[in-house]
């Protein structure tokens, strides 16, 4: 089978309660993860994998933008045979940083974006 | 009087209704911009001056990330005399990003941050 594209060594985490301010509104300031924290935010945990998102970038980009988000407390990663699992850390995000993911989720169609 | 670092000009504004989510977040993800936001929402409407802003760079910069902050919906500046000044548009911007602003300023002395 394949590597999948965000596939390497055993990946970092940062727990978003580590995560500063600047760090989070930088990592939702991009619009590649903007869409990849979309995507997750609308598939259940643990069900998508990094080759399964429908994003714009290679695999190099890809692999860059989902350390952002890890870095960042966005995203959890685990292994599962040759695929690279994702989930959402929405409820740690959310307790770290009241409403902030739901005013980016929410504003997928507002003024001007894109 | 000496010209203000920041005074050109009359600056164009955005109405924080038209600003997308990602322009919101980029302006508010610099050290420098979260420097001058928190200096403005400790302080009256129209009472600071630029040149009276304690931050660390030069004219030509401060000037720059005025124009990301006016951008980005957050600033608002008029000028009087010799001097520019500023007001953070507060009510506007939240009605636009509830939640959003507050969570920055409340977050001054989090983990990791700096």
């Amino acid at each position: 089978m394949e590597q999948e594209p965000c596939h390497r060594a055993a990946p970092p985490h940062t727990h978003p309660r580590q995560v500063p301010i600047r760090t989070a509104l930088t990592a939702l300031a991009d619009p590649v993860r903007l869409l990849i924290v979309r995507e997750l935010a609308g598939s259940a945990d643990w069900t998508r994998s990094c080759g399964s998102l429908r994003v714009p970038v290679g695999k190099a980009a890809l692999s860059h933008h989902f350390s952002v988000l890890r870095t960042a407390g966005l995203v959890e990663q685990r292994d599962e045979g040759a695929k690279r699992l994702n989930r959402l850390r929405r409820a740690e995000f959310e307790e770290r940083f009241p409403g902030l993911l739901d005013l980016v989720l929410r504003a997928e169609d507002d003024a001007g974006d894109g």
